[in-house]
Protein backbone atom coordinates (compact mmCIF):
# COMPACT_ATOMS: atom_id res chain seq x y z
CA UNK A 1 0.00 0.00 0.00
CA UNK A 2 1.00 3.53 -0.60
CA UNK A 3 -0.35 7.12 -0.47
CA UNK A 4 -1.29 7.17 -4.19
CA UNK A 5 -2.72 10.94 -4.55
CA UNK A 6 -4.38 13.41 -2.26
CA UNK A 7 -7.33 14.82 -3.73
CA UNK A 8 -7.81 18.60 -3.15
CA UNK A 9 -11.08 20.41 -4.28
CA UNK A 10 -10.36 23.94 -6.02
CA UNK A 11 -12.73 26.63 -7.33
CA UNK A 12 -10.63 26.83 -10.76
CA UNK A 13 -7.71 24.53 -12.23
CA UNK A 14 -6.58 27.73 -14.15
CA UNK A 15 -5.57 30.01 -10.57
CA UNK A 16 -4.86 26.45 -8.75
CA UNK A 17 -2.87 24.96 -11.27
CA UNK A 18 -1.17 28.23 -11.55
CA UNK A 19 -0.20 28.16 -7.87
CA UNK A 20 0.76 24.09 -7.34
CA UNK A 21 3.24 25.06 -10.31
CA UNK A 22 4.52 26.97 -8.38
CA UNK A 23 4.31 25.38 -5.18
CA UNK A 24 5.44 21.70 -6.35
CA UNK A 25 8.11 23.70 -9.02
CA UNK A 26 6.60 21.13 -11.84
CA UNK A 27 3.62 21.12 -14.25
CA UNK A 28 0.77 18.89 -13.82
CA UNK A 29 1.89 15.64 -16.04
CA UNK A 30 -2.35 15.44 -17.53
CA UNK A 31 -5.89 17.18 -17.25
CA UNK A 32 -8.60 14.63 -17.12
CA UNK A 33 -12.32 14.92 -17.26
CA UNK A 34 -14.69 12.42 -15.69
CA UNK A 35 -17.78 13.22 -16.93
CA UNK A 36 -19.83 10.93 -14.60
CA UNK A 37 -18.42 12.63 -11.59
CA UNK A 38 -18.87 15.58 -12.88
CA UNK A 39 -14.97 17.23 -12.56
CA UNK A 40 -11.93 17.80 -14.36
CA UNK A 41 -8.91 16.73 -12.43
CA UNK A 42 -5.48 17.90 -12.61
CA UNK A 43 -2.26 15.76 -11.69
CA UNK A 44 1.05 16.42 -10.49
CA UNK A 45 3.86 13.94 -9.37
CA UNK A 46 5.50 13.92 -6.33
CA UNK A 47 7.74 11.50 -5.36
CA UNK A 48 5.72 7.79 -5.70
CA UNK A 49 2.55 9.92 -4.52
CA UNK A 50 0.08 12.60 -6.81
CA UNK A 51 -1.62 15.57 -5.82
CA UNK A 52 -4.85 15.55 -8.00
CA UNK A 53 -6.95 19.10 -8.04
CA UNK A 54 -10.36 18.74 -8.21
CA UNK A 55 -12.64 21.12 -10.06
CA UNK A 56 -16.72 21.01 -10.69
CA UNK A 57 -17.53 20.17 -14.19
CA UNK A 58 -21.38 20.49 -12.92
CA UNK A 59 -23.41 22.41 -10.48
CA UNK A 60 -24.23 19.18 -8.50
CA UNK A 61 -21.15 17.17 -8.45
CA UNK A 62 -20.30 15.31 -5.23
CA UNK A 63 -16.95 18.18 -5.54
CA UNK A 64 -19.50 21.16 -6.22
CA UNK A 65 -21.34 20.52 -3.28
CA UNK A 66 -17.93 19.98 -1.07
CA UNK A 67 -16.84 23.34 -2.53
CA UNK A 68 -20.22 25.31 -1.26
CA UNK A 69 -20.07 23.55 1.96
CA UNK A 70 -16.75 23.55 3.25
CA UNK A 71 -14.62 25.54 0.45
CA UNK A 72 -11.46 24.92 -1.48
CA UNK A 73 -9.05 22.03 0.66
CA UNK A 74 -8.05 18.48 0.81
CA UNK A 75 -11.07 16.43 -0.35
CA UNK A 76 -9.91 12.87 0.26
CA UNK A 77 -6.47 10.39 0.25
CA UNK A 78 -6.21 7.93 -1.88
CA UNK A 79 -4.04 4.96 -0.76
CA UNK A 80 -3.04 2.39 -3.78
CA UNK A 81 -3.40 -1.13 -3.99
CA UNK A 82 -2.61 -4.23 -5.78
CA UNK A 83 -6.03 -5.80 -4.99
CA UNK A 84 -8.55 -3.55 -4.57
CA UNK A 85 -11.26 -6.43 -4.43
CA UNK A 86 -9.17 -8.57 -1.39
CA UNK A 87 -8.75 -5.78 0.22
CA UNK A 88 -12.30 -4.48 0.14
CA UNK A 89 -13.43 -8.24 1.53
CA UNK A 90 -10.50 -7.81 4.00
CA UNK A 91 -11.44 -4.41 5.26
CA UNK A 92 -15.34 -5.02 5.19
CA UNK A 93 -14.46 -7.67 7.83
CA UNK A 94 -13.00 -4.97 9.85
CA UNK A 95 -15.80 -3.19 10.03
CA UNK A 96 -15.40 -0.37 7.84
CA UNK A 97 -18.26 0.99 5.59
CA UNK A 98 -18.00 1.91 1.62
CA UNK A 99 -20.01 4.64 -0.07
CA UNK A 100 -20.66 1.79 -2.75
CA UNK A 101 -18.70 -1.65 -2.96
CA UNK A 102 -18.15 -2.06 -6.30
CA UNK A 103 -14.92 -0.65 -8.12
CA UNK A 104 -16.00 2.12 -10.41
CA UNK A 105 -13.68 3.42 -13.23
CA UNK A 106 -11.75 6.49 -12.10
CA UNK A 107 -9.12 9.00 -13.24
CA UNK A 108 -6.36 8.39 -14.08
CA UNK A 109 -6.39 4.32 -16.03
CA UNK A 110 -7.98 3.38 -11.97
CA UNK A 111 -10.37 1.70 -10.51
CA UNK A 112 -11.62 3.34 -7.39
CA UNK A 113 -14.08 3.05 -4.32
CA UNK A 114 -14.83 5.18 -1.79
CA UNK A 115 -14.74 4.51 1.85
CA UNK A 116 -17.38 6.38 4.20
CA UNK A 117 -15.69 9.20 6.27
CA UNK A 118 -18.16 8.13 9.23
CA UNK A 119 -16.03 4.89 9.58
CA UNK A 120 -12.70 6.53 9.17
CA UNK A 121 -12.63 9.70 11.57
CA UNK A 122 -14.02 11.59 8.84
CA UNK A 123 -10.89 11.20 6.67
CA UNK A 124 -12.76 10.53 2.89
CA UNK A 125 -10.36 7.60 1.59
CA UNK A 126 -10.05 5.79 -1.43
CA UNK A 127 -8.43 3.46 -2.56
CA UNK A 128 -7.27 2.67 -5.80
CA UNK A 129 -6.16 0.02 -8.18
CA UNK A 130 -4.54 0.71 -11.58
CA UNK A 131 -6.26 -0.98 -14.68
CA UNK A 132 -4.52 -3.42 -16.25
CA UNK B 1 9.76 16.23 -2.91
CA UNK B 2 7.58 13.93 -2.03
CA UNK B 3 4.67 13.53 0.18
CA UNK B 4 6.50 13.24 3.66
CA UNK B 5 3.03 12.54 5.59
CA UNK B 6 -0.41 13.65 6.02
CA UNK B 7 -1.43 14.91 9.33
CA UNK B 8 -4.96 13.71 10.62
CA UNK B 9 -6.30 15.14 14.16
CA UNK B 10 -8.41 13.33 15.93
CA UNK B 11 -10.25 13.05 19.03
CA UNK B 12 -8.50 10.05 20.83
CA UNK B 13 -5.02 8.07 19.84
CA UNK B 14 -7.22 5.06 21.82
CA UNK B 15 -9.69 5.03 19.53
CA UNK B 16 -7.91 6.39 16.22
CA UNK B 17 -5.09 4.05 16.69
CA UNK B 18 -7.38 1.24 16.60
CA UNK B 19 -9.15 2.19 13.31
CA UNK B 20 -5.66 3.39 11.99
CA UNK B 21 -4.37 -0.24 12.66
CA UNK B 22 -6.93 -2.18 11.00
CA UNK B 23 -7.26 0.23 7.60
CA UNK B 24 -3.43 0.39 7.04
CA UNK B 25 -3.09 -3.25 8.56
CA UNK B 26 -0.16 -2.94 10.60
CA UNK B 27 0.64 -1.12 13.67
CA UNK B 28 2.30 2.34 13.98
CA UNK B 29 6.12 2.43 14.38
CA UNK B 30 6.39 5.09 17.31
CA UNK B 31 3.95 7.81 19.34
CA UNK B 32 5.54 11.22 20.22
CA UNK B 33 4.69 14.16 22.32
CA UNK B 34 5.66 17.73 20.99
CA UNK B 35 4.99 19.90 24.12
CA UNK B 36 5.57 22.88 22.38
CA UNK B 37 2.90 22.29 20.59
CA UNK B 38 0.69 21.00 22.64
CA UNK B 39 0.04 17.42 20.68
CA UNK B 40 0.55 13.78 20.56
CA UNK B 41 1.53 11.95 17.48
CA UNK B 42 1.64 8.40 16.20
CA UNK B 43 2.76 7.49 12.98
CA UNK B 44 2.14 4.51 10.48
CA UNK B 45 4.59 3.97 7.49
CA UNK B 46 2.51 4.21 4.05
CA UNK B 47 5.25 3.39 1.12
CA UNK B 48 7.80 6.49 1.54
CA UNK B 49 4.81 8.63 3.54
CA UNK B 50 3.36 8.35 6.42
CA UNK B 51 0.00 8.78 8.16
CA UNK B 52 0.39 11.31 11.05
CA UNK B 53 -2.68 10.98 13.67
CA UNK B 54 -2.74 13.99 16.15
CA UNK B 55 -4.46 14.23 19.25
CA UNK B 56 -4.16 17.47 21.28
CA UNK B 57 -2.64 17.30 24.94
CA UNK B 58 -3.37 20.90 25.87
CA UNK B 59 -6.64 22.53 25.36
CA UNK B 60 -4.92 25.80 23.65
CA UNK B 61 -3.24 24.31 21.16
CA UNK B 62 -3.30 24.54 17.32
CA UNK B 63 -5.12 21.02 16.83
CA UNK B 64 -7.86 21.39 20.11
CA UNK B 65 -8.84 24.63 17.96
CA UNK B 66 -8.91 22.63 14.92
CA UNK B 67 -10.92 20.14 16.33
CA UNK B 68 -13.14 21.99 17.84
CA UNK B 69 -13.88 24.40 14.87
CA UNK B 70 -13.92 21.70 12.24
CA UNK B 71 -13.89 18.05 13.98
CA UNK B 72 -11.53 15.15 13.25
CA UNK B 73 -10.38 15.09 9.83
CA UNK B 74 -7.10 15.69 7.40
CA UNK B 75 -5.12 18.46 9.19
CA UNK B 76 -2.54 19.08 6.64
CA UNK B 77 -0.21 17.65 4.10
CA UNK B 78 3.81 17.50 4.79
CA UNK B 79 5.96 17.46 1.87
CA UNK B 80 10.10 16.30 2.45
CA UNK B 81 12.57 18.46 1.18
CA UNK B 82 16.37 18.43 1.13
CA UNK B 83 17.18 21.73 1.99
CA UNK B 84 14.21 23.14 3.75
CA UNK B 85 16.08 26.88 3.95
CA UNK B 86 17.04 26.89 -0.24
CA UNK B 87 13.02 25.65 -0.25
CA UNK B 88 12.19 28.67 2.02
CA UNK B 89 13.35 30.98 -0.19
CA UNK B 90 12.09 29.32 -3.28
CA UNK B 91 8.41 29.82 -2.40
CA UNK B 92 9.07 33.43 -1.02
CA UNK B 93 10.02 34.61 -4.18
CA UNK B 94 7.23 33.02 -5.85
CA UNK B 95 4.78 34.64 -3.78
CA UNK B 96 4.04 32.00 -0.82
CA UNK B 97 3.36 33.14 2.90
CA UNK B 98 4.62 31.35 5.71
CA UNK B 99 3.10 31.28 9.21
CA UNK B 100 6.53 31.34 10.77
CA UNK B 101 9.86 31.51 8.50
CA UNK B 102 12.26 30.14 10.80
CA UNK B 103 12.09 26.49 10.74
CA UNK B 104 11.17 24.27 14.02
CA UNK B 105 11.82 21.00 15.39
CA UNK B 106 9.06 18.87 14.90
CA UNK B 107 7.78 15.14 15.59
CA UNK B 108 9.80 12.13 14.11
CA UNK B 109 13.15 13.84 14.14
CA UNK B 110 12.35 16.94 11.62
CA UNK B 111 12.62 20.30 11.01
CA UNK B 112 9.36 21.79 10.02
CA UNK B 113 7.73 25.02 8.46
CA UNK B 114 3.99 25.61 7.89
CA UNK B 115 2.74 27.78 4.71
CA UNK B 116 -0.09 30.27 5.34
CA UNK B 117 -3.22 27.85 3.75
CA UNK B 118 -4.79 31.42 3.07
CA UNK B 119 -1.88 31.20 -0.32
CA UNK B 120 -2.09 27.60 -0.75
CA UNK B 121 -5.92 26.90 -1.62
CA UNK B 122 -6.90 26.64 1.74
CA UNK B 123 -4.51 23.18 2.53
CA UNK B 124 -2.02 23.71 5.30
CA UNK B 125 0.57 22.57 4.26
CA UNK B 126 4.33 21.95 6.12
CA UNK B 127 7.58 21.93 4.58
CA UNK B 128 10.05 19.12 6.84
CA UNK B 129 14.01 18.09 6.30
CA UNK B 130 15.15 15.39 8.21
CA UNK B 131 17.68 16.59 11.22
CA UNK B 132 21.36 15.30 10.53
Amino acid sequence: MKIEHIGIAVNSLGTSDDLFERLLGKKNYKQESVAREGVTTSFYEVGESKVELLEASSEDSPIAKFLSKKGEGIHHIAFGVDDIYAEIERLKKEGFIFISEEPKDGADNKLVVFLHPKSTNGVLIELCQEKA
